[in-house]
Order: C-alpha cells, then sequence, then structure tokens
C-alpha cells in the first residue's frame, strides 16, 4: 500500500484523512497551524514539519490549502513539494484553485519525473465527513486510474474531465452555477417577504417546480432559521468567482450574471460577512 | 357538477380543458383565435361567442390568457366576464399577471356577489398535459376549498398563498427563482464552453452536487442538441420578469440580479429570438 502524504488538514481536509486512515492507509500530516493535526494524531497519522518532508517520506500527496498563493508556496517554495518529492510520486492538488497554476504544477511534476493531477470537490463539509464529495479531476488518465480506488474513500461523485486544468475549469462552472441559484434564491425571499408571502410555503411551493435546486432546498430553511453559520464561506466563494472571472476575461467570455453575484458577494465581505456562510447574501437586505 | 368556463384555449389551456372534460365536467370555451377550439369542441366542449357570454353560461370561470392587458379585457370590456357573471359564481385566472390586477379583479368581484382567485400555474406545456403543473392560488379559503378538486385535475402541487394577489406573487418568487438557475446554467456552459470542457461531463458531474437544479437537468442537455423550442416563451417570461422588477421596485426592494437577466432576456428578444424557449439565452453566446 502506498504512503499517502497530506498537506492541509482544516476542516475538509482533516475529514478526508480519517476516510485514508480508515482505508488502512499509512498517512503523514503537514498543517500550518499544526494544532489542527492533534486530533489525526491520535488516530494514527504521522506529523511532519514541511511539506518538504511528507514529499519525502509518501508517494501520493494531496494538498488541500486555502488560496493560489498557499498553493504556489507549498508546492514551489523552498520547504515545498518540489524539493523532495520522489520521482514516480503522484501529486494532487484538492484546493479550488486557479486552472492556469494547476498547468504550471502539471509542468513542473512532469520535469520532475511525477505525475500530478488537480481534483478540486464540491460538497462542503458535510460531504467530506460522509465521504460524498464530487471530485472534479484534470490530469493524466494513468495517474488517475491509480487514484481512483483512493479517491473513492472520500468521493461519491468522481470524474476525469480533461487535461490538467480541467478539474479546476470544471469547479469554475460548478460555482458560476451555485452563483446562480444563491442570487436566485436570495431575491425570491426578499421579494416574497416584501410581498407579505408566508416564506415557508413559498419556499415549500416554489421548491417542487421548475424552480427547484439544491441551494434552495438546502440553505432555504436555515435562512428562515437566520441560521448563517457556514456551510461554505462567503471569502471562499469570493475567491472562488474571482478566479473564475479572471479565467473567463482570459478565455474572452462576458459572464455578466457571475460578474453581478461577485459583487453583491463582494458588498457583503465588506459589510464584514466573509466568515458566514454564502447563504448569508440575504443579509444585504434583511440587516439594513 | 357545477359547469365550468374556459377563456383562452392556448397550448396550456387547451391541456386544462382536457383534464376538466375528462373528470366529466360541462365545459364553455372561449378563445380569441376560434380555430384553436376545434378540437376541444370534437372532444365535447361548447363554444361560446365571448367571455361575457361564457360568464352567463357557467358557474365557475377560468381565465388563462396571454398578458395583465388581455386579462384587464376579458375581465372588463363590454364583452367581459363582469357584463355577464351571475353572483355566487367563481373566476379563477390562470395567466401569469400583476398581483395589483387580481386585487382589482376580487374588489370587483366582490361588488358583483362573486369570488375570484389568482391562481397562476407553472410546470410548463408538459405539466399541463401530464396534469401535474403547481398551482400557486391567492383569495380567500372558502373559494379555495370548492376549487379544489377542480385545480386538481391539473395540479400537480397546489397550495392557497394567502389572500387575493398572494398567487401571482408567488409566481414572481418562482420566476425570479428561475431567472438564477437559467442565467447560472447558461454562464456555466459559456465558461466550460471556452475552456475546452466535455460539456456533457460537466453537466453530469455539476448537476449530481450541490449546483443542483431542475433548469440543469432538464434544460441543459436540450442545449447541448441546440433544441431551442419553447418549453416555455422567452417572450413570456419577459412579461414575468418585467411584472416582478416592477412589483419590487413598488414594494422598495432592489432585486439586481433578477435586472440583469431581464436585460440578458430583453437582448435576447431585440435579436428576433422572443418565441423561443427560454433555454436559448445561450444564443447571445454561441451565436455571435
Amino acid at each position: 500500500m502506498k504512503k499517502i502524504g497530506f498537506i492541509g488538514t482544516g476542516v475538509m481536509g482533516a475529514s478526508i484523512v480519517k476516510h485514508l486512515l480508515s482505508a488502512g492507509y499509512e498517512v503523514h500530516v503537514y498543517n500550518r497551524t499544526k494544532s489542527k493535526t492533534d486530533e489525526l494524531v491520535e488516530l494514527g497519522a504521522i506529523w511532519k514539519d514541511a511539506p518538504r518532508d511528507i514529499a519525502q517520506a509518501s508517494e501520493l500527496i494531496f494538498t488541500m490549502v486555502g488560496f493560489p498563493e498557499d498553493v504556489e508556496e507549498v508546492y514551489y517554495s523552498e520547504n515545498g513539494i518540489f524539493n523532495g518529492v520522489q520521482s514516480g510520486s503522484i501529486l494532487i492538488d484538492l484546493t479550488t484553485s486557479q486552472p492556469s497554476l494547476a498547468e504550471k504544477i502539471y509542468e513542473t511534476a512532469k520535469e520532475k519525473g511525477t505525475f500530478s493531477l488537480d481534483a478540486p470537490v464540491s460538497g462542503g463539509d458535510l460531504g467530506a465527513r460522509n465521504g460524498t464529495l464530487t471530485t472534479m479531476v484534470g490530469g493524466d488518465e494513468e495517474a488517475f486510474e491509480t487514484m481512483k480506488p483512493i479517491f473513492m474513500t472520500f468521493s461519491g461523485t468522481l470524474e476525469l474531465q480533461g487535461p490538467a486544468g480541467s478539474g479546476q475549469h470544471t469547479k469554475m462552472a460548478n460555482q458560476i452555477m451555485i452563483a446562480g441559484t444563491m442570487t436566485g434564491l436570495t431575491e425570491l425571499l426578499v421579494y416574497a417577504k416584501a410581498a407579505g408571502l408566508n416564506l415557508e410555503k413559498v419556499l415549500k411551493t416554489v421548491g417542487g417546480g421548475s424552480a427547484a435546486n439544491w441551494s434552495l432546498q438546502n440553505y432555504g430553511p436555515r435562512i428562515l432559521k437566520e441560521d448563517y453559520s457556514a456551510g461554505f464561506f462567503v471569502k471562499h466563494f469570493i475567491k472562488d468567482l474571482g478566479i473564475a472571472l479572471n479565467e473567463a476575461e482570459k478565455l474572452g467570455v462576458n459572464l455578466p450574471s457571475t460578474l453581478n453575484a461577485k459583487k453583491l458577494y463582494d458588498q457583503l465581505e465588506d459589510a464584514g460577512n466573509g466568515d458566514d456562510g454564502t447563504q448569508a447574501l440575504i443579509k444585504l437586505w434583511w440587516e439594513k
């Protein structure tokens, strides 16, 4: 059984490591804040002092950090993965990050005689805990096939979308869709409340027909309970939409609805709500 | 069994009349273009020459016409319903129209000793044909209870949302939500195609997680087949979004995402696509 390294044990990363440990793998872990690995070490994971050390000790190396800058650092800094990686290893970035960075990592990996996959996930805390994440993979078929059983320890849906960067592009497409469902749900509720409707009834009725969607189903009831805790952080959604809009610009396509959504979420963050869940968008109207 | 009148036998109206005939009701029909009632008359419906005549011959009178102006005319013109209606009748407007007009009809109806319900539907052709429409009702409980079994001949979901106008307001909330799913789906595909992804794969992956929605599920595959035939007309969606934005303004709430969607659909209609289905929004990108 190949040794696994895992860099970035935040809420989702930690859940994934637990699935890997449960499946019997030896897992080496590193996280910027060491204390976040304590529970995992108790469960059998092995602490390493830097991404480089993880790379030296492991053959399959996962990264799941915050922003593209963090990915860049974890791979390319002096203590980074590329200064320790063994030839034949597979590097898998689970972070939602720039497609162009995924392509760059792929090229560097190739030069070092290693493989690389970009594999951002969707499904949030709950999906990570239950092992039902949607995992969107870009890279070579060979590396994907090797990784398949390991991805399946934490994925409900898994698909190789195409060459390096395609996993990230698919995740961007996913976030563009969610920008539509979240803004639509928010304005639905804003309108319905202003019109004096019974909001529970409206959500039930509207959610049963051609307006049905996951956000309405899952976030609608939370908004009515004023539960703005994060399944998915506003600040991370803004990062994702920023990447999507940047990429769209590079690709020469205009995404007016996504841009509009990004502006609304920017306003929400500027008002101090970056650590809320994305359903907190309604605060732009209801807390004024 | 009470006699039913039905004014406006377009694609959806005709399907509803068939359900009423199948349930054994005597149905009097009127339509601006008479030929559209031919099939219904063959099935047993009785032609009348004007809305007024329908009102004189029936106790439960449905209207399902195009625009608020048409509703206004059918109710208030010299040959209109209010010049023929019998006291104790129930008037039911299935048209998606202005909440304020629904309230006005309710008041006039009351003066005439009759009842009125606003009951716009969602679910399109297919929902009408299968009798699974979502019917959103505003008005008095008593009239609603009387109408319930009749509504159920063509509805899958049925709910009294509140007083007169509440059915229309709920339908507006529904359309606001759909504006989000349609713009999101369109931009998802625009992005994914520009990024060179496999669109079938992307729809399958994205549709299986937290971005899942009815529009993606139903219109996504049609767009990939370049099937832009109307389940729901662009011109009617524009009408609905126009009403929603007008009402929102009156209610003092700002709906930037809905406004953005309306502008995009306006562009699409200006380009000559008003008779396409709403999934044709993608033409703004793909046919340039």
